[in-house]
């Protein structure tokens, strides 16, 4: 017997599909939202609803945005010679917030995985090297921000050979692998660490 | 500067605003919706906004049903002499998991927190003592179902005092405390212990 009213269950198994989410926490989720007024939950409705239908990609990065070009890659002051390549959109809103980096960005929306047959046309890499092909002005520097995994490191040599046969020229960096600020240096993997000692610098 | 797209935003704070889920994960929630088809994002939507319209509170145990009464009192095999009085609506799915309960339930929506301004007049409560006055059959065993601590201690001692005005002689009954399944004698708290020293069965 189940003793979920459907409107309750339907919301339930609609949380249960995000990911991190499992069945107990969709079950408070749903309850909760049970005590919200109506005027809340519409608008919450609309908001999902309309997720997709206001927003576009970026003609040139490929970022989530409002109109293309996106606001990163429409101004002027950044410099649009050096180009952050990351995963995902989130990527970019980490990077932003430290405020360290001036240049633009290209997002992958995704990662080279054959594993999980994910190829570079499941996502955006062949956008990225046409990008660098035709780009004025051209493109000095390419940071490769993918995460530290093995899949990382195949789009990031898969990138580089396409770049090789078209023969352009450019400088390709990648953020500094190292102990993290506030992190413990017993508990450090020694993998980590050994990056770490190789990339010490002058105090 | 804002370089979130509204849409986003929206949904990003709509998501924040449920328990447990903090910036990140909103963040996160967000971006996995906008890679879903819209076909699910309008089910989704459309789930939400049903949620409140396609519910109502039982009248008898204000469990959340959808046609009052319950599937639980309206069911005439169930023993409706022997009450379990729980916080929460997600109580009672709890305890009917364990197959162990052929009762019915008193659902409190809450518990008496003087602190926090709930009072006995923000949960339903009275609707329990008036149900217990009025109810056929006869109400003969009461359960305090609610968690174990100094709220749910409260809102028991004044529902037996309500009982005890209005005369109404039945047995009430507590869950019993002790060390959970699969618990670790070493790390239980003392009161626990304790509880499970005082309640011990014979073997």
């Amino acid at each position: 017997m189940n003793i979920l009213p459907n409107a309750v269950s339907h919301v339930i198994e609609s949380f249960e599909r995000l990911p991190g989410i499992g069945a107990k926490t969709a079950q408070r989720l749903a309850f909760y939202l049970l005590h919200m007024p109506q005027a809340d939950l519409d608008r919450f409705s609309d908001y999902i609803r309309a997720l997709k239908a206001n927003t576009v990609l970026c003609d040139v990065c490929k970022n989530v945005t409002e109109k293309t070009p996106c606001q990163i890659c429409g101004d002027p002051r950044r410099d649009h010679s050096i180009i952050c390549l990351v995963e995902q959109p989130t990527d970019v809103l980490s990077i932003e917030k430290t405020r360290a980096f001036g240049g633009v960005y290209h997002v992958l929306h995704g990662i080279i995985d054959p594993l999980n047959n994910i190829g570079p046309d499941e996502i955006y890499v062949s956008d990225l090297i046409t990008r660098i092909k035709k780009q004025e002005p051209k493109v000095k520097e390419l940071i490769f921000a993918m995460n530290p995994t093995m899949e990382g490191e195949a789009t990031a040599m898969y990138i580089q050979k396409q770049l090789s046969i078209i023969n352009y020229q450019l400088s390709i960096t990648r953020l500094a692998h190292g102990i993290p600020i506030g992190g413990d240096i017993e508990y450090a993997d020694e993998v980590t660490l050994r990056k770490a000692l190789e990339g010490r610098r002058v105090y």
